[in-house]
């Protein structure tokens, strides 16, 4: 987590709404959307997520996964300076393809990025809100490196320790938010 | 469209790719990814958008339609120092929400927003990347005005002008490209 920011972080942590059961049973749902509606929340997250992967050196694009990744991977990569490329569910984008199928914290999946979305050689921060047991983050860093991109870095708003998901990636992981619960 | 900017405009529009019969026949797709994922575009893209809806005074929330609608509308958000409500398909938001169906391009759909995400009176800008019909935009529309918001202007960076959307739709209504056919 970023240094000195300490306070900002508290004050984000309290917007996100925990709740029980959703969506299925023993699962605690951590609902960021109120944070998203509280303009110097959206701002703080996007500039704390600049903080942290500012290590990684010069980034060209982010990469986010459907619906929830994009909310703060495209606002980050204008932060950055770089382009953002979604991955999305089959049948979402129009053109050619590259997929990876993968698990996820409830069920399994499979995301799609257009194959010309990710130039050779490009440094890519793969994004999504949370991270649970990194299933996501995986299947984009598999279709990143087989497009013949860089995973430079991985950057969660939040992440759930408990699930050890960073265990599973290869590139610096960061996180701003952690519950260990 | 914004006077003045016509050179960046036409940059845009030369990035959005235009694929027949997806994601059925007779259907031509304005394909926007790769306008993501060019940095100056994405960038360009949210500037023009502020562009376009400084007209609309103060903005409190920006509400974007899952999940093309996330993309520029975060984005849009911090750049107009306001916060992002996503709207989005049945079953994802984990509170009470308040719901619209309506009917798109081609087939229908129905969009859930928190209840408790537009607080009365906020003033909102309704988003989405792209107006065909204008079916998402009222959902969206009508969803505020039920949770006691004021939509103060609706915006979209890609207009399908034979469509018509923007007739159906009641605050004053912006859009970045427009196609014709």
């Amino acid at each position: 987590m970023a240094a000195g920011a300490d306070l900002g972080i508290e004050r984000l942590r309290g917007l996100i709404r925990s709740i029980p059961d959703f969506p299925r049973p023993g699962i605690i749902f951590r609902d960021v959307t109120p944070l998203f509606a509280e303009p110097a929340a959206l701002a703080g997250a996007v500039e704390l997520l600049a903080a942290e992967v500012e290590s990684a050196g010069p980034i060209d694009l982010v990469i986010g996964a459907e619906a929830r990744g994009f909310i703060l991977g495209s606002a980050l990569a204008v932060r950055l300076g770089a382009g953002f490329v979604p991955a999305r569910r089959e049948g979402k984008l129009p053109a050619r393809t590259e997929r990876a199928a993968y698990e996820l914290e409830y069920g399994a999946a499979e995301l799609h990025v257009h194959s010309d979305a990710i130039p050779p050689g490009a440094r890519v921060l793969v994004h999504d809100d949370l991270i649970a047991t990194g299933g996501t983050a995986r299947a984009l860093g598999e279709i990143v490196e087989r497009l013949g991109g860089e995973v430079v870095a991985n950057a969660f708003l939040v992440e759930l320790t408990a699930l050890a998901g960073r265990d599973r990636l290869g590139a610096p992981t960061h996180s701003v938010i952690a519950f260990d619960d």
